[in-house]
């Protein structure tokens, strides 16, 4: 098993993040975005879609968009469990998981994709080109905004994302806040007193660092 | 169990097809949306979010999101499987049925929700207001074309979305269709054969009728 990877990708980290926290080590092969590596031809033999990250098996089953790597990964090495322990925790941390991503997650990736001026035709990851939008960036930099003020209320209930354990969502939210911060200069601001308190909190642990 | 959800939306009847799949029946308690009821504080007090479907368990558990929904009723009625039935393929459905996801659903949906009158200022479901960008209606038109041919590539090859067998991912992709065909004009074209007659074989399920 084996992960095809980015250090400059924000959606390699989610699974870099995973693995650490399971304890698991696998080889990562490097894939160089900015010399464009994922549109190769050997690369997207690998994966058609062009992206990163990959999990590919012994058997050379490819395993490609990081939920889905997450699960297997999760199945594979259940201890401790990121997805949650129960039906009804596992239902929640899923739902969870993919507000983080669809509210916070995909706004970032969008504010950032519509303006970066190298990514002019490549506004959407994937196979095909297409042209920014200049006024999705403040629409997405609202969204981001308002993730913030939406996680910040949900925070002061619970201390972690899902509830009251650490799980995969938190990995998502953590990279979410990192990506703003860094990519689209949105760090948490002091009007998020829980939302920073978990930031805090999260961002302590160990695997973070991957 | 009671599921909160409306016959008028593409979301609610991924999860009536499901529970069709499944042979499960439960109350479906409607939700008017050209009501405006997902706004009322009634349902706001059931999902913040203002989204359907809801799932809501027995002890008032609260399930949003279609795919946590569709996870949770899997784990409950693990017969017949539609996530997949040993991990490779579980793997296989869940990075499947995100791309049908991420690239078919989400499409129409930004197509019809940027272009619809009565849609103005929610251009995005969910708690916030947000207005249209008519450029988005173009762009996401052509996603769903790109998402058509794709998918038609795929299918030359297997006769289901994740392979040999019909999953979720079916489900996803025929209300997907379905949708872009009566709410956005967009049908399959004959340049698409393979997916042609997918559709024509899944369309063909008792369940679609949910």
């Amino acid at each position: 098993m084996k992960l095809y990877q980015s250090n400059a990708s924000p959606n390699s980290r989610r699974v870099r993040i995973f693995l650490a926290e399971k304890g698991i080590s696998m080889p990562l092969v490097p894939v160089d975005l900015g010399a464009k590596e994922q549109f190769s031809e050997a690369y997207t033999k690998i994966n058609p879609r062009r992206v990163v990250p990959t999990l590919v098996l012994e058997d050379c089953t490819v395993i490609g968009e990081v939920p889905a790597i997450q699960r297997y990964l999760e199945e594979i090495y259940p201890e401790p469990p990121l997805f949650g322990a129960t039906p009804k925790t596992r239902a929640q941390v899923a739902m969870w998981d993919r507000r983080v991503e669809m509210e916070g997650f995909a706004s970032v990736m969008e504010a950032v994709r519509n303006a970066v001026p190298r990514l002019k035709s490549r506004a959407i990851a994937g196979p095909h080109d297409y042209e920014q939008i200049p006024a999705l960036v403040e629409r997405s930099r609202k969204r981001v905004e308002n993730f913030y003020a939406d996680f910040n209320a949900r925070l002061a209930d619970v201390p972690f994302i899902a509830g009251d354990e650490f799980s995969v969502a938190d990995i998502t939210g953590l990279v979410t806040v990192d990506f703003a911060t860094k990519g689209a200069d949105l760090p948490i601001g002091d009007e998020h007193p829980a939302l920073k308190r978990w930031y805090g909190s999260v961002s302590a642990r160990a695997s973070m660092a991957a």
